[in-house]
């Protein structure tokens, strides 16, 4: 890790260089890395969980909220499960160098289309500490130099853990500069949103705020890994008992994450069978329901439990166990509630309608539209992609989870023999 | 074409509703509608030759450069490429709905991962009237809807092309709104590109002002279709006759367009050789060389021919009969001067050594690199892609011809039996 006193310019300057190396390095040369990466989390926990417990004890006296504290603590076992992380990344395919196309033309040219690496990435993340050892590992093993900057919440937990991963590299050979943190000063991260052409990709991974920031001030290139307002939509041709698993599932599982449902749509044919019940099992769950008039007329029984949803409610990402409750009269009009207030992160529409099923995939404008089963599976390692850096609900690049290939470009070999036009 | 007195929101509802009908059109519905813009460019052609008259006359009349007036200029050949090059998109393969991956993971979801369109793409171009026609039918083709905006030295050539487009398109049941083509209003172009959430991508295709301007003020994604300070750099090992044909290549052949040579690199143990060669060649086709000190010394008998080559001159892209001239020592020092002063667009190593084609080509951070060809060959066309919407020289979403593939994003259809985590 550049050291602290250098300037950002510097710094930046040392991890152009460093991803200059690491671009060329051989897989197995940067698996070591990360072998070596994985263990010294091991071997450095004491002095990772003693700055982490300072983390901890600021948050809990400055009256965090417990999930927030709970997102912030790390323990042997985390640790453990954070080794074992760099240890799965280790183990994917090597992105660089792959060839994505080749064909040749009329005039005998040669050209291939391969996989190179972006150079620097930034990633601007809040209290989890495990996005330090996560994105490292991700941008070594796609050829890039990282840049980290965590937040305020976390300053003691990032500095040690950038400090363990940046030394583990450097000792398996990895330049000085593959990673380098950056302190929770507002100032820098500026610098560094607006560093065109020495920075090639910024990942804010956090709320609305920080999405608002970039947006308004960034000059480099960004994926925003921003907010997921996902929906469950319950057909009339749905299994109920299918839809009462996925809805409460969805809506409970961890309601604190992007891919957590938010609002439940429910066909008004099935709805005076299916949301009874459905409001049963979430009030057992402890969710608040904010329901339109239609859905409250359909339960009276249940009497003060339920708050009038507003339209502001539909565009609302809860993060928490509250949930938007609408009736519709069909797929069509469920797809076109989901595009007006949706994030187009992930949504769900149960049914055993096969023409349901097709009409909501197509008409659904999101990065993941799944038939029976729960938004909650929207993630890199679930998909079977490997750790991810964010999910994407942009349009560019990536959409989705972001995994080892959306961290790199492609570039054109075009081998000839004296061709001119 | 929705008409020029609705406001701009009310023409961008309209694209996006008529993006969402053309997202779903059939392949052979599509290259229908094509082939009725490429019959209506002929058909119309004397409206279309009288509305550009206008506007070449006007050109000439404010004393605009040649090459302003040549781009600018229709011919009744020009017309039949134009509807030639529709005809040649509708022909490519469709893009919507390729599957581009697809797995099971271990609890039995099925994920496919398959092309989508953007939704609603718009243009920003200068004075050349066909990338009216070859965007349109781009956009058309990946099921999107296009909203254009030209130069007003065009106004006239843009208007009548973008009402024959239109045209044609809902005479083949295509929908109102499927193209729109704005006026050359500066505040409308600023709606536009801020138009966060109603316009997916914003190409420009112009210059360095047109760049920064969307750089300060875009708030909707854009890929950059910009500059292109390309170089030829001429290794120790070059066959010289090849080297002598591909720097006039790159350099003469069509000196105003993004791929043409800027700047000559040769290395020092061929260049005594060479060099007078180059600009004995170079000079008799009109060429103005500014060399390095270095290289002057090696061109004595050409006396006042050359002028001294400046930082800056090094950094620019001339689009004219003008061409840097420098000496490096090594490949190396070759990949070092490409990536400093370069726009990471096209550079090419004339060489018979495998290890300096591989060094140059692993080293030069740009979207192509060639080995023994001119630079001239990075196009859609060219490259057997098809037409194309620019070049980018950017690292995300599309690097080198934005072809086809490049308008869609892709789209996770997850199907299950009721899976929750």
């Amino acid at each position: 890790m550049a050291t602290t006193d250098a300037s950002l310019d510097e710094r930046l300057e040392a991890a152009r260089a460093a991803g200059r190396v690491i671009a060329r390095m051989s897989p197995g040369a940067k698996d070591d890395a990360l072998e070596a990466v994985a263990e010294a989390i091991v071997t450095r926990a004491p002095e990772i969980l003693a700055m982490n417990a300072g983390d901890v004890e600021d948050a809990r006296q400055s009256g965090a909220p417990a999930a927030t504290v709970d997102r912030l603590l790390l323990d042997d076992a985390r640790l453990g499960a954070m080794a074992a992380a760099v240890r799965a990344v280790a183990v994917l395919p090597d992105p660089v160098g792959v060839i994505t196309g080749g064909w040749r033309v009329a005039n005998g040219l040669e050209i291939v289309e391969t996989r190179v690496p972006l150079g620097v990435i930034g990633v601007i993340f809040e209290g989890r500490p495990n996005v330090t050892t996560d994105a490292a590992a991700l941008a070594l093993k796609s050829g890039n130099a990282i840049v980290l900057r965590g937040s305020r919440v976390a300053r003691r937990s990032n500095a040690v853990l950038g400090d363990v991963v940046a030394s583990a590299l450097v000792g398996a050979g990895v330049p000085v500069g593959a990673v380098t943190m950056l302190g929770p000063d507002r100032a820098e991260m500026l610098e560094l949103i607006q560093a065109e052409g020495r920075v090639d990709l910024v990942i804010p991974r956090g709320g609305e705020e920080l999405k608002a920031y970039l947006q308004n001030n960034a000059r480099v290139p960004v994926i925003y890994a921003a907010s997921g307002n996902c929906h469950v939509y319950v057909d009339a041709d749905a299994c109920q008992d299918d839809a009462l698993a996925i809805v409460v599932n969805a809506k409970t599982q961890r309601p604190g994450v992007c891919n957590a449902c938010e609002t439940l749509l429910v066909h008004r044919d099935i709805a005076p069978d299916f949301l009874p019940r459905a409001a049963t099992a979430l009030l057992a769950a402890g969710v608040e329901m904010r329901v339109s008039p239609e859905a409250r007329a359909l339960l009276a029984g249940f009497g003060d439990d339920m708050v009038d949803a507003t339209d502001a409610d539909f565009a609302t990402e809860f993060l928490d166990l509250i949930l938007s409750v609408g009736i519709v009269g069909s797929v069509d009009e469920a797809v076109d509630h989901v595009n007006r207030f949706g994030s187009g992160h992930s949504e769900a529409i149960i049914t055993r309608s096969l023409d349901a099923a097709r009409a909501f995939q197509q008409g659904v404008d999101s990065a993941v539209v799944y038939v029976n089963a729960s938004t909650r599976f929207t993630d890199g390692g679930e998909f079977g992609m490997g750790a991810e850096i964010g999910i994407s609900t942009q349009k560019l690049h990536a959409r989705g989870p972001i995994g080892l290939a959306d961290l790199t470009t492609v570039k054109y070999l075009v081998t000839g023999t004296g061709q001119i036009r």
